[in-house]
């Protein structure tokens, strides 16, 4: 249950009401706000004179349900918007893998190139194997962050585990958790601290349910800059690496008040089918998309197969302002 | 591997070269084609001499596959053509379960008004229960053949099992092989001999290899007229019904020359989701579309959840339009 | 619901009863049993006269529930029991498919050796390829029963698909439907008209709820001699060919009243696996096993590496009478 | 690849060698150990002089695997061992989350009147909602240190992430990585550098490979002490809470060098089906059993269906021995 609490109820009231309805409190501008289990459906005696407004809820989505804010939550990656009423499809690419400042200047200048105001890259890489290449770390995330200086761009770059999370937090723009990271809390509370946009993305294990608790570890933390990603889920096919879950998509557009991106080049892990799939998504109407581009994708350190060369997303690129204009919506 | 015989050799040479190879032979036009296992990586001697032109495979995707015959096959349904240089995206809808006259002439009507061709409805359901609704078997297929007769509409519809497959043969247009028949032998290999164009449906808990060799029982019996269709498959995700397998859709698109038709309202399970899925299923350019509605979903006497209502169909219709020219192609 | 009629009701009043109530009727002994859909939680009226005791139920595992039939229904197979209150585990073996009648005789002789009382072999192979062994036929059904009647076993073969549930019924003691056609409602509806048990194989895509009910529409034809077998479930692992599903037939030992046999060899996919999974179901408490031997495993022409040699399958078998003994129950 | 160098080499030559060949270092006991990407499949010339012994592999299963090291690695917990040729199934049981003193001191009471030697408890629980009881934190860790002291009992208790990974590792005995953390870098290698045994549970959603490379981060880092746990596996049945994998036990056993834990609670979910299931794993031949057990389940804080009340547990304990002596094995 969400309860808004009246006005003029103070900090401390508010710690002492939030303790004794084993509550979350959440500072929002000069109010509290308290959040309990979604078991609690009636209102509980000890809050019935503080609470100004409350919301029960079937299951634990409760920030981020639409039956609690019923518009898509707006949040601001420099100069554009994703989510909220802008119809944007906002494109991020990039590396899998931050290899050396010459490959990433050559992602940087093709972000400039074409629009793109978001460049991703990652430093830290959650590979399976001790013995695969385990990314630059925190040289990888100061070069993506002379990429935003010299490019003007937003920089997206993913934490691999609680370890790091402060580094990860001081170089980008938007901090991404990684699909094996999803559970994560060490990672999860520490970006419900912090005041910077945070992309979850969906483990490919992970339930629908699981995904969206997770981004409520995050809003009850008191960040509301939470946009969900969707980048394919395990299942028995084996000919593509994941299976990207539209229906899942279908599900949250419905249900929950965060802005979704898709990664089909992860769901995919085959660069022949990821335009297809993007186009697709762009017509499903997502909030924006992740797809790798590489320099030489051959030569790439990681998920070589999945990586579009420059000129294939050049290409894509051109083919999506259509397909984003018949469903109403711009990429930016 | 696939052997094109030479013109010159006759039926009964080409039965004796057959059972010598242990392969399948088809008669193609006046011409002979011999397809044995996958496992033949090498002309069998006793072919040299027989053999005009031959292709070995990586797996027993065959007839199917695109390095035999680049191009999609085209199907003629009446006067529409699905596959082909076509670039149609045709459009199928009615109800899951053929009910009654009144309902399935509404449907009919439905068709015609937005000039859509082909009409479905199931007469023999496969249920999973025997105590829920089995349809209206015989009868139902009647009504069928009625609303084309009567409307000039292309009929299709499923075969539960082998018992009935006779009397759908006699009454559609297109055969429908449902997921949960996807591997019945019986039906395909009936399929095999007619010339009739065959829908076959994923199996929910099919690999994409699978799915493929169901299609190659039914051209390797010498029907060339075989339509794929993703509808869903099974996963660990409980909030849709099924998860549709775009991934699966965009490797099919690659390697298989065969039309594919995705079916958003069976792996949705829920109305909502139909309209967003069936917009990013035009964009990634398939073949066709299989969209349920009823004229009262609540009263449907099967899948209640998961069929568009009249009005809800024709927003949807629509919105298509736009989308399927933007990435070259064409609603029929 | 099921309604048992009072012991006066004739057929014609039965019959008249079951119509209004949209109920399947079944004849146990002289009396009657009606089963409705598992919706029903209120007695109708119409039968409020005729009925002599009901059950509701939470879905549609009625005939099949303990809450009906609390303990588990004995099935004569010969001269053996399997479930009731036999504590017998009764194993069957053989090959995968039926080869030659060397082969099959070779078998049959590792039975009688071991006192196995139970024969099985592929006849009619559910393949997912047509350029594959496809099984002897109607000849490897016509070698089991000479088996049988030679050495006095039981024989259990597979219907693949409806054309040849005649043949499969006529031939052997023991009806298996195959996992891929346990949906096939032409074999199962055909399998509630005779009087010979019928082992029905869970689809590897498919539900516990999808299981019981395929039996359901056994049962409620009238033959109460249904047997269960789970072989395994598809998932995203690739190192086994299948998932054996434990927890399941824990679920299913709890709740349904059919006995229940494993098939370890086609779940584990290598017959390394084999004999320590065929010990964990003896001491799961299962009522039987398939496991499938081979006199050259390397020469089998379906499923090689599964199937254990005779050495290896000696060897297995010795060990279960202590495994057995440990949880009471007897190897038979 | 795995190359033992000879003993005359110097740690300075042992970096150098393993900086040019792009290899991990390990020192064990005088010697060095390289291990390289399994890639590598011939020596590297630079390594031809230092190596004495050298293996490839297939897979990154290197230092786990039994083709390294043939037989099973004992781990010694206090007075027992697991694995080795010890022959033992160690039972470590308690309640899913540590509650109260009371709560514990019961458990491991429970433990010491059955010989028990190894107490469980969750202090971190990895909940996937902000909005459940999250664990006692550092004061259960502390209960059950005090457990250990007053009862001379083994303690494991779970890192959730990497951010209390030193307060885990300062009060157990046995650090448990939970099935969500399973590819926590950050925790696996602060676990390859203590020397306690470590317990590794697989990812619901994680494959065997990936579940044997998490153990080789923990190997490589020159902790040999791992334990791996099968704990369920997430697949399309839900009547059961996760689907207990023992074909992938059976995988693990013939390819692993590392014992091997099964927790059946978790898989099935529910306390009816634990019992049946236990005795199976048995059975089976598995190393060590984690059962949750809770003196009042009904008032449990987390995971309250599945633990077994102590008079279920007493129970199933009696019943273990003669199962274990079947297969030649002891309970400990």
């Amino acid at each position: 249950m969400i309860v808004h609490l009246r006005p003029n109820i103070s900090q401390v009231q508010a710690e002492k009401l939030a303790h004794e309805s084993q509550a979350i409190l959440i500072r929002k501008n000069r109010n509290y706000v308290l959040v309990t289990s979604s078991k609690v459906q009636e209102l509980p005696t000890v809050l019935s004179e503080a609470a100004m407004e409350y919301w029960a809820f079937p299951n634990d989505l409760q920030l981020g349900s639409r039956s609690y804010h019923s518009s898509t939550r707006a949040i601001n990656l420099g100069s554009i918007t994703i989510g909220g009423d802008s119809m944007n499809t906002v494109l991020m690419t990039g590396p899998c893998s931050v290899e050396s400042e010459e490959q990433l200047e050559s992602s940087a200048q093709l972000c400039v190139e074409l629009g793109i105001k978001v460049l991703r890259g990652g430093a830290y890489k959650p590979r399976t194997s001790p013995y695969s290449f385990q990314g630059l770390g925190l040289e990888g995330l100061r070069l993506l962050a002379k990429m935003r200086d010299r490019y003007d761009l937003q920089i997206i770059s993913e934490v691999r585990d609680a370890t790091h999370v402060e580094a990860v937090i001081e170089h980008v723009d938007i901090i991404q958790i990684g699909a094996k990271a999803m559970y994560d809390q060490g990672i999860l509370r520490r970006c419900g601290q912090v005041r910077k946009p945070v992309l979850i993305k969906r483990g490919f294990g992970s339930t629908l349910q699981e995904f969206v608790q997770a981004a409520e570890f995050v809003l009850s933390g008191g960040n509301e800059q939470v946009i969900l990603c969707e980048r394919g889920i395990r299942t028995f096919e084996t000919n593509t690496r994941f299976t990207l879950d539209l229906c899942g998509v279908a599900y949250l557009k419905a249900n929950c008040n965060l802005p979704v991106v898709l990664d089909p080049s992860h769901a995919m892990g085959h660069a022949y089918g990821v335009p297809d799939l993007t186009r697709a998504c762009v017509a499903l109407g997502v909030d924006g998309l992740l797809i790798e581009s590489h320099p030489d994708p051959r030569k790439a350190l990681s998920d070589a197969a999945q990586q579009l060369d420059y000129d294939s997303f050049r290409s894509l690129y051109k083919s999506l302002d259509p397909v984003a204009a018949s469903v109403g919506r711009t990429i930016v």
